[in-house]
């Protein structure tokens, strides 16, 4: 269950609150209801005290065993929730998720906090790192970690560990595990690329997770790694990452992965372990990539992998397949 | 029309002057031609004053229009032009424009100055911004606008009032207008690729253009914009760029579009309002992608795109024929 | 031949030591064999004095006139190599050479030195340097270098004169030659992205190569160029990188050529001269691309492509029948 170490909750807020401040449709039937609710959180997480969403066909399993005694959804989706939950009907379930997620966590929506740094040598006098590397607030650094220059580690940081971090590296949000190395120009934990069309102004998506990655991995340069938006970005142990990848928000890499450079994965992909992908291949969103997994270079992935498959080709399929059809 | 607000035209000269600097095909020809030459510009913007340039037959309509006294051409192009127009006849049309914009902005072909800038705290010292920011000649910052740490805003730079510029950031030749946000890592306004190729040593293009980033638009990490050769590479209102995108110069987007991870649009393509662009796509050059377009991850867009089209593969197709010929 | 100009070779070793030491399988056998072993080297440029590795049919030809007194292969291959040479049968050719490098090299396996820097200007005086720029170790700068800003020039780098390195570069273990552009944000001479996996960790291959990068070239912004792993990654003369384009090691590129934006070279690929490749454009490892080859933007090339070619699609082909086949 996704705990959140970092993004402190503003929570717990009246539910007639909560309806008059993001605006709910038909709010002022909302205006009596005085019950407090604790957390914004998805469909598996929701406790009873708990506000959550449903947005997908998808995932009515998990929505019908739901918990949350609130729940915004469409008039389309309503009846596969529990009898007891409270539907709150709206058109658009993404938008007032991030509006109600904003408010419980008001820190989750910007990354700009840039004040609270202090040169890393201030902090830790007898640490290994280079000139000009910053670190800000609740941070932690493990022995034998070696840091590069101008790296800025911003904060909501633990660092394990005999780890590596090279220089112009930016981290927030993030736990990295013993023996991990991120090279140089990598920016892990900020905020992903999730918003919903507004009118004329896009609405950010607040992202309260964060990024772990497991010891003795590595993240190479130029690589972004984006936080989780309500759960974590997970990079395994022992999984290697080479020059400008891209990993989006949500995503959870296996163990012994290798990845190579310009691989793009989006948002919430799950893969699983020993998977190889080759260069500049893509892998769509909300997919499952089974266990030993081979990904040819320039792929691109639009479906579910099944576990122990060779793929290439776009959309990517079996090896063989795509070579005999490419001699035709 | 395109107006230089930011790099400085030496001119007039006379073009005799022009004629043997450049080096241009019988440029004793010109030798008594002092006639005051006082721009270059595209055939569209091109005065009678200025010199323009014409090297496809796909201008040869605004060609027939241009109020320019010279144009440098080819044998095969210069009957498309106006009869009081002098045609200079040359192989290579771009190399000739090339050097002849460098005569007049001189500044254009090289990024390299480095010695005029500050601690940003020693000119805005109320601003919110980190540690070992700096800033260079014209630059201006609007009220309440963020600024992370190492961010370099090297010269010729607007930025409106409540922009967040990330750490990491390069900016130069940049007009960035209110609520934008740039994120860390992002390189904004340098140079575009463009050069061509004279004998063993290719010459480099000048850019005399800019980058404007209209509000409520965001730059994502790593992502790079060229600023424009001759006009403004154009970012519209309420666009979002996610991370490790690259648009090159002159490229021009419209309003409310989404262009996901990875991305790349080659010179001088213009986008419509409403697009989106799956991650790790491709658009060519010179294309024009209409309004509401939806481009699926992965594609390549080698020709143009009319309005309402969702279009996917490589060449980009509309998705349904991509999806149909695939199961094939 | 390979030299290595800036990793020190901490041999000779006694083969006993070294079969002991990197645990080759029955080691015990050479427990006696005291002989000196002087150098890890590729089969080609291996003397008697020296270890070599056999690991791929494909330089059967050069392991049959290899001067290696010792050759780590497999029991297939063993019968290709001379029958002077002493055959060290594994499973595992390239993890027990990375292991054996590493016993030669040990400095390769890491990039982690950030102690041995000084402000440029502290060094250089009279440079054109930016602010906060360092350089370390054994570096050498041309006359009228321009450098920008936080760039770090870190250990083992010549840069020639006239030359260009922009803000937040990052050199280590490269020559640059004259004239030849660094833009913003690049990284050069990192090591590569080669290991083994080695049970339940990878093993990471060492990179005692460098980066050469020829004269009047330029290296576009966020682009990466590793080091060679046994041999030289090469940019040839007035050859042009984009942004965000990615060389992986021991890439061999020639001079003239064009490389657009996030175009990937996988590992050992070697590309001629006058070469166009059109943005993200992949190729994958261990090619061969002839001299005036076009490759088509986004094309994915996975095999050799002879001289004079022009290719699209993926996998590439002859670019009239990629575009027949389309129209069908």
């Amino acid at each position: 269950m996704f705990k959140n170490p970092f993004f402190l909750n503003k929570g717990p807020f009246k539910f007639n609150f909560i309806a008059s401040k993001v605006n709910l449709p038909n709010n002022e039937l909302f205006s009596q209801d005085t019950n407090n609710i604790f957390d914004f959180k998805n469909l598996n997480d929701a406790s009873e005290k708990d506000i959550t969403f449903f947005h997908s066909v998808k995932y009515k399993d998990i929505a019908k065993k739901t918990k949350a005694n609130y729940c915004i959804t469409t008039e389309k989706l309503k009846n596969y929730l529990p009898s007891n939950c409270n539907k709150i009907i709206v058109d658009n379930v993404l938008l007032f998720s991030a509006k109600i997620t904003e408010l419980f966590y008001p820190d989750s929506i910007t990354d700009d906090d840039n004040h609270n740094v202090n040169l890393i040598k201030e902090i830790y006098p007898n640490i290994s790192a280079g000139k000009n590397t910053l670190i800000g607030k609740n941070v932690t650094i493990g022995n034998n970690t070696k840091i590069g220059h101008n790296t800025i580690i911003e904060k909501n940081v633990i660092v394990g560990s005999n780890a590596y971090i090279g220089s112009n590296v930016i981290l927030r949000n993030t736990i990295i595990e013993d023996n991990v190395n991120i090279l140089d120009g990598a920016i892990v934990g900020k905020k992903g690329f999730g918003f919903f069309p507004d009118k004329l102004s896009n609405h950010r998506y607040p992202h309260i997770g964060y990024v772990l990655i497991k010891k003795n991995s590595e993240i190479g340069s130029c690589s972004t790694v984006d936080r989780g938006s309500s759960s974590v970005t997970i990079i395994g142990e022992n999984t290697f990452l080479d020059n400008q990848v891209h990993i989006a928000h949500n995503v959870k890499i296996g163990n012994n992965c290798i990845i190579a450079g310009q691989v793009g994965i989006a948002g919430s992909s799950v893969i699983g372990n020993n998977v190889m992908i080759g260069g500049q291949a893509g892998i769509s969103g909300h997919l499952t990539i089974g266990n030993n997994v081979q990904i040819g270079g320039g792929s691109g992935v639009i479906k579910n992998i099944p576990d122990n498959s060779k793929v290439m080709g776009y959309p990517a399929t079996n090896i063989k397949q795509f070579l005999k059809n490419k001699k035709k």
